[in-house]
């Protein structure tokens, strides 16, 4: 299976570059209130040390705009201002000094005052990203005599395309668009189809996916069958958890798929009745330690001998544990055999020199 | 999108139908001792109860073969003999009356062998997984000068071809096949490639795929490539963890793809900074109390005036909720207008009425 990407033009966000031949670029967006800035700035920091890197921030009012300057300068990471419904919002964000903007136009609703707004981003070189949700789709005009309601996607791509097209009248390019849905099939039907019709970067995600354990499968499921189809410059995982919970999903996603790789990959295996250790606890413990080295190293822990060696051996190190002692395997060989208490100390030992090795 | 699924041959483990027209089964794999058939029992009633519908044992020993009978008389759910190495086990597991046997004859080598234990299953109708794991290829013959090796997604069908072979050889057809590995694309690339070349039934997996986010991501981003391909008839999602986790995982994938529902549907918002209500608890309480009815409802609990309306009509039952206030909508209509304090039970009481509707 290979993923040819489609080629979309690049724009930068701050220092970070969408599209393109950037990688796929992590974000998330904060749940603290924007108007205070400390607290917006403690879980952007937060965020940025996971691996987020792009960080956007809900302006729902002035007094969320006016903690913009103060989260611009102290924030580790660029920052997007979300705006919906009231433009003037859009251009205290560009005033403060945001590194791009999340507008639907649909929201704004007069093109004079969307105008504005992409007048004073294209001054300042900031991007904007426009599409529609499901849920805030324009109303379905009235239909004729037998005539079908189009489909859910292809509304929302023809909302995108008008917002799309609204932007570029003004000469404007330095587009994202995103079309997101609940339900991962019209997602995928619609950015199959935006990707076809636009040149531009795709921001990709589900909306409403749901609690920390649905709702990133559902976006795992969605994102992932867009990304092997070479679609999506951006992700961002929505959940309704903490913001933390949405980067090392996102690194999840883009790891199996062996498009990015950030912190250790852990081969485990799934324990059955012929497991003779305790491996649940043991996975763990490795996993926790290297994720702190943030290193790509790659570690298998393996507790049977009907898998484990053949997969223990393509790690960079790993473990084939049985009964009481386990075979340590660094590059393919066989380094040691330890006894059980020492299995994670010896794991963690090799993997150090791996580490030293490789990425010193 | 559109799932057009492979019509594979079915096949029956006990009384459940795998391929044809029969919806994806979800099964699990018990990790108790497969001799203490008390704590096996005890695992395969707690895997029945949250939708586990096939479970798979496995029999590394005569002590575990000593345990089938028990397990096999009251087991809730059709039981599969996971066997390598030792015909004798799979012989004695016949004997012991299971449903099903996994089988990797590259493991058991004498083909006279597993010959013997192909009879044994024709006469009991019992159906027989075959197929190789990354981590149990058979070795690769010497090469030629400048000949390159097959990439292993290959190897590995070119092995599991010689395994259905030997089995068609005997007029046996009661197969599943599976071709599992730890690499996304290679599994990818391995089922696509059998399920072209042979027309059984397909059990799809990631092995080792890891601990319980990240292997539980891994194992969503595989396993929906291929069903959205239309491929796979049974799915075991296998995480380094209580075998307990993996069920509703294996849900939470065929529900984002439409392609099965149990239990509620959560539809929920990411929350952000524009939010005046704790979302996060309501949802996860919602979540809970809902998938206890086991009814698949969808509900949606929303914190937003931007997309909360929009997603909450299309749901069963719903709420948009604002500061101190929410509107409660049932089929599209808002019902009634509560204070904070009553979200939960307000949403309880008229998701209970769309049940008593919808599935009485």
């Amino acid at each position: 299976m290979d993923i040819r990407r489609r080629q979309s033009k690049p724009v930068r966000v701050g220092d970070v570059q969408i599209g393109g031949d950037a990688p796929i670029v992590v974000q998330s967006m904060t749940n603290t209130s924007t108007a205070d800035a400390q607290a917006t700035l403690r879980q952007t920091y937060d965020l940025a040390e996971l691996g987020c890197e792009i960080v956007r921030v809900a302006v729902p009012d002035r007094h969320a705009a006016a903690a913009l300057p103060q989260i611009v300068r102290h924030s580790p990471l660029p920052v997007i201002a979300d705006i919906h419904y009231d433009y003037r919002l859009a251009m205290a964000s560009l005033r403060a000094g945001v590194h791009g903007l999340r507008l639907n136009p649909g929201n704004i609703r007069d093109p004079e005052k969307v105008r504005a707004v992409v007048r004073a981003a294209k001054e300042r070189q900031v991007p904007i990203r426009v599409g529609v949700n499901e849920g805030s789709l324009p109303p379905l005009p009235p239909l004729g005599d037998g005539e079908l309601p189009p489909p859910k996607w292809q509304r929302m791509v023809d909302a995108a395309l008008w917002e799309i097209r609204l932007l570029e009248e003004m000469d404007f390019d330095a587009i994202k668009v995103s079309v997101k849905a609940f339900d991962v099939p019209t997602t995928v039907a619609a950015y199959r189809e935006i990707a076809r019709r636009t040149p531009y970067a795709l921001h990709l995600g589900i909306t409403e996916a749901g609690t920390l354990r649905s709702g990133s499968i559902r976006n795992a499921v969605g994102i992932a069958l867009l990304l092997a189809e070479g679609i999506g410059d951006t992700i961002r995982v929505s959940l309704s958890a903490d913001p933390k919970e949405e980067i090392p999903v996102a690194y999840d996603i883009l790891r199996a798929l062996n498009l990015r790789q950030r912190g250790p990959t852990i081969i485990a295996c799934p324990t059955c009745g012929r497991i003779e250790v305790d491996l649940i606890p043991l996975a763990n413990q490795v996993e926790e330690h290297f994720q702190k080295l943030g290193k790509p190293i790659t570690v298998a822990v393996m507790g049977c001998v009907v898998n484990g060696p053949g997969e223990a051996r393509e790690a960079d190190v790993g473990i084939a544990a049985g009964k009481g002692k386990g075979a340590i395997f660094r590059a393919g060989q066989v380094v040691r055999v330890v006894d059980e208490k020492d299995y994670l100390s010896a794991l963690v030992e090799e993997g150090q020199k791996v580490i030293a090795e490789k990425w010193a």
